[in-house]
């Protein structure tokens, strides 16, 4: 047990009082876990788009004053009633997603989206009480999807916690809780390309690099890099991409320039941009007769996908993926064995490092397009 | 060496003199085969909706005078130069559709789509020579995706012959040779139901009546038939259909009302329409997480399938199939022999039969919609 168990912690916390406005250091008051729910200590946590994209809060409901942050590593300071799993000392990743073990999807085989604990980025609170575990001056201030990691301590139900090797070290392998595990799950998990295929990955950001280190690690004999921007590409060599091609550089779909590169098509796609014209040439880019394309990008709302029905009938795959179809308790533990085993590599990936006072530059950094992942250092 | 190998062989043939009129039963000249051709004595044909639908050449390039036909059963009459894996009295069905076992698609474990002998609608020739087999006072009668089996003799590819046990009774195994393995093999080898899962198939012709069959073989716990006419439910409870849903009854979506039978959507889809918004449907009706949802029906060409890409991003799959995915050559013949065990029910498929001078009842059959398959014998 440790001294602070059953107390709350006063502690620092990177606080989006408004949104685009610069977070705020704050001392925060952090509740002991409730039923289900443990409490961490974050040592290291690195900036995601979709943290940019909710305190930019452009066309959502805005959710303030908050708590962002979801890719992270830290140590289970203190466990809530119920807690079977874990135990103060453990090393972890909390993860945006969860998985209850009880639902159809966690006990499906090929699911990960947990009926219980599915991301929800309206919520601000937990799920046990629908109260907050954070406040400044007994005024709560609100979660992100159930992990905010931009806080020395944290609450975070169970079934969204990894218990990962304690080997392992944290300050790399933390990038696993959200994008680099998605884009590399979408191709090893989902796309599974064989030893010696052609591989296209649309969108060259950090969930993009993932899926072709995922084609680098499966053996792909091509892996062609897809961007609109042609800045991406030195950068991507690093991560094995062999060929690119920057749509805006020719007068025909891209779809046509990469069927003329592969005779017909390439044999798996995976598309990383978000954008919905991007997942119609992924798929569209794929051999007849065995080609797969998965969808990775988070569309707009309002986007539509069309295709001709004869690209399907012509034997072509369409999969999307949510997280690279890992369960995040079963399956991320064995991906930082990848890790620590050098199968995979993650320090490529991890461009910037910050200390947790700086933690405004990260997000300059990302804006800017300069970073890959910027990891942020809780202790200074 | 049979006494007629190497003259042409006068025969009779239900000659397609012009779109949508009466066959007429002719005397025609079959030329002897040419190098990788086999000469084959027909003994049975089926009729499918594909010969109805170039007989009434709506919309397509009219290629008359024609013999139709592609659904049969026949015997090895004499082989043309370079055949080494057919000879003489070989029981076969010929297939609409080719395996040349040398190009790309036939070395894929995945693919059936043979590159030299993928379907061509609109040659009326052997691809050998560009020239016909068939001929009436020495002017060509087309022939029909390279099989034209409305003829007691007719010339044929080796690579569209599968060459099957000859103690299986041509008069019913001969509706293998297109729908019936089309709607079988959707659902056996690309939608792959387990025992117990959920299945809806749209439209309950004879496609979709063997997708069934196929669930129902698969294990299948419910099997929910979608059409928008309901004079096919009766019928299809035979083939192990154990639930009916007509669109028309509902003021929602289809796919909502299969969702709502279901707990969230059916494990398995198959679409056999040809209808794009049943297409559709049949997509967004699958349960997120797992569901897969398989493409038969040949599309309109104008046709455009659109769907939210959320749907895809939550773990739907989607995948066309061409032919239920078997290679003619190399796994029809196992086709024949779930027949031989029993494992496979064709009997019901069959509900007519006529002598060869009345094939144009077959069409009246098919066209008012009584029949699933008209076999057709061709002796008297
Ligand atoms: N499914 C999941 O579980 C999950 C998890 C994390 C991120 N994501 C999504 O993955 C996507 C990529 O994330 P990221 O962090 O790598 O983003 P990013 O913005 O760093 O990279 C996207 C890249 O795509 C390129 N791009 C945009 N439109 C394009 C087009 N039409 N053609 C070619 N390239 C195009 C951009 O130039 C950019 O380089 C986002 O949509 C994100 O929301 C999904
Ligand atoms: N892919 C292949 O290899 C292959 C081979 C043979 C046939 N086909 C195709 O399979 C399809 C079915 O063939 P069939 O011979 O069984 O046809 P069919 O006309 O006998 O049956 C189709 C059924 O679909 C129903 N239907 C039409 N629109 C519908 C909708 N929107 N919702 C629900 N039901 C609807 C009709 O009422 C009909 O009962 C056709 O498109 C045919 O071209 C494909
Ligand atoms: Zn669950
Ligand atoms: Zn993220
Ligand atoms: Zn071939
Ligand atoms: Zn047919």
């Amino acid at each position: 047990m440790s001294s602070t168990a059953g107390q709350v912690i006063r502690c620092k916390a990177a606080v989006a009082w408004e949104a685009g406005k610069p977070l705020v250091i704050e001392e925060v008051e952090v509740a002991p876990p409730q039923k289900m729910e443990v409490r961490l200590k974050i040592l290291y946590t690195a900036l995601c788009h979709t943290d940019v994209y909710f305190w930019e809060a452009k066309g959502q409901n805005p959710v303030f004053p908050r708590i962002l942050g979801h890719e992270a590593g830290g140590i289970v300071e203190s466990v809530g009633e119920g807690v079977t799993e874990l135990t103060p000392g453990d090393h972890v990743l909390p993860v945006f997603t969860g998985e209850c073990k009880e639902c159809a999807h966690c006990k499906s085989q090929e699911s990960n989206m947990c009926d219980l604990l599915r991301i929800n980025t309206d919520r601000g609170t937990m799920i046990h009480d629908g109260k907050s575990r954070f406040s400044i001056n007994g005024k709560p201030i609100y979660h992100f999807v159930g992990t905010s990691t931009f806080s020395e301590y944290t609450v975070v139900h169970e079934g969204c916690i990894a218990k990962i090797n304690p080997l392992a070290p944290l300050d790399k392998v933390c990038v696993l809780s959200c994008g680099i595990s998605t884009g590399f799950g979408a191709t090893v998990n989902v796309a599974k390309p064989t030893k010696g295929s052609t591989v296209a990955v649309f969108g060259l950001g950090a969930v993009g690099l993932a899926a072709a280190e995922g084609a680098r690690v499966s053996g792909a004999s091509r892996i062609i890099g897809v961007d609109l921007n042609s800045n991406r590409f030195d950068q991507a060599k690093k991560f094995g991409v062999t060929e690119f091609v920057n749509p805006k550089d020719y007068n025909k779909p891209v779809q046509e320039v990469i069927a003329d590169m592969t005779n017909g098509g390439v044999d798996r796609s995976i598309e990383c941009t978000g954008n919905v014209d991007a997942m119609i040439s992924a798929f569209e880019c794929v051999h007849d007769g065995w080609g797969v394309a998965v969808l990775v990008g988070v569309p707009h709302k309002d986007a539509v996908f069309k295709t001709h029905p004869m690209n399907f009938l012509s034997e072509r795959t369409l999969k999307g993926t949510f997280f690279g179809n890992y369960k995040p308790r079963s399956d991320i533990p064995s991906v930082v064995e990848k890790y620590m085993n050098k199968e995979l590599e993650l320090d490529k990936f991890i461009t910037h490092q910050v200390s947790f006072s700086e933690i405004n530059k990260a997000f300059e950094y990302m804006l800017k397009g300069e970073s890959i992942r910027c990891v942020i250092k809780m202790e200074e």
